[in-house]
């Protein structure tokens, strides 16, 4: 009646992160960036996002610094909120999600756009040297970068994976074109998630797996 | 400064499903499985996980059924029960996610086992009939397994979709060879995650996409 499998925690995470290191190709990355693409890997079970993933070369450091000196993290979807782990988070950082504000679907209707990128009229007062996490709504990333062009605040890191088939490949595509001077993470294609996006700040939080 | 891309929600999902149906080989899967499979397609941005999706004949009925009787959903983590979209289940259906209640580390300690595994301990009441969805946790499906093995009360379905290196696939492939009686989808291999494992919620809550 029972079956044989492994129920230590630990263990689990060193058997893990050792099968992602001894099989994806990590010799490409940046070394500061292979520490996270490993995380990346783990929340999605897929070595070969590897291909995919595109770091600015200061986009580490970057979101390091900020998070070790209390930035807050943004998020677009509450998913993305709840995978972040909190006793990794160096200074108690808040964690901002404010797609459930009552004040969104008016702003979506105002803005006409989705209620993804009217969440983001309310990151205003927070995004300057924020740790910005999408992991769900191409929309938001887009909305960003247009908020960017128009003379926002820039914050310390874009972590984008918006995840789909309409304007996910599009808007990260952008990102990476020009992230306006923002230091940025991301994953092109359909590919990305609000599981990846919170193991992104997950293994910038902390650097020991 | 403004960028073009689609900003209308509806039509977002519209051409989204669109694109999948027109991508994904869907002509393998029993009619009432394409709908869930399309959704579940949605939420990773990978048409290909059709081919390692399984599901048990009666696992959408019955899955349909418990809901619209107001069976509970219990999931493993945080991030599922965030992601199941309250206003499509029919029956103001309660979601229950044990792991962040305050026995479980102790449970974990005496039961030798991850808090994933053994905060399924606080589900014992809620089993009978109800939907289970495991977007997470290898060790959760195992020990899911032990319990009917040893007797516990039959869920009306089982959601199996954890994700990683070490377990998951194993966890879901001990579900597909014998899942106790039990009704169950999965989706075989390392993918899963808890974007999927809500996804698959959200398809049965609601017929409709």
């Amino acid at each position: 009646m029972t079956i044989n499998y492994l129920r230590d925690g630990n263990e689990i995470y060193r058997q893990s992160f050792a099968i992602i290191r001894s099989e994806a190709n990590l010799s490409l990355l940046a070394p500061d960036v292979v520490n996270v693409a490993v995380r990346l890997i783990h929340a999605c079970g897929m070595t070969d996002i590897v291909d995919d993933l595109v770091a600015s070369p200061t986009a580490v450091a970057s979101a390091r610094t900020a998070l070790k000196a209390g930035a807050p993290i943004l998020c677009d979807a509450r998913m993305v909120a709840e995978g972040i782990i909190r006793r990794r988070l160096p200074a108690e950082n808040t964690v901002i999600c404010t797609l459930n504000h009552p004040d969104v679907p008016q702003l979506a209707q105002q803005l006409a756009t989705t209620r993804s990128a009217a969440a983001l009229e309310l990151w205003r007062s927070h995004l300057a040297g924020a740790v910005v996490a999408i992991g769900n709504a191409p929309t938001a990333l887009f909305r960003l970068l247009e908020m960017l062009d128009a003379g926002a605040a820039k914050p310390a890191v874009i972590l984008g994976f918006p995840v789909g088939f309409v304007g996910a490949a599009e808007s990260k595509a952008a990102l990476a074109a020009d992230s306006r001077g923002v230091p940025f993470l991301t994953l092109l294609g359909r590919r990305g998630g609000s599981a990846i996006a919170a193991a992104a700040v997950n293994a910038l939080a902390l650097e020991e797996e």
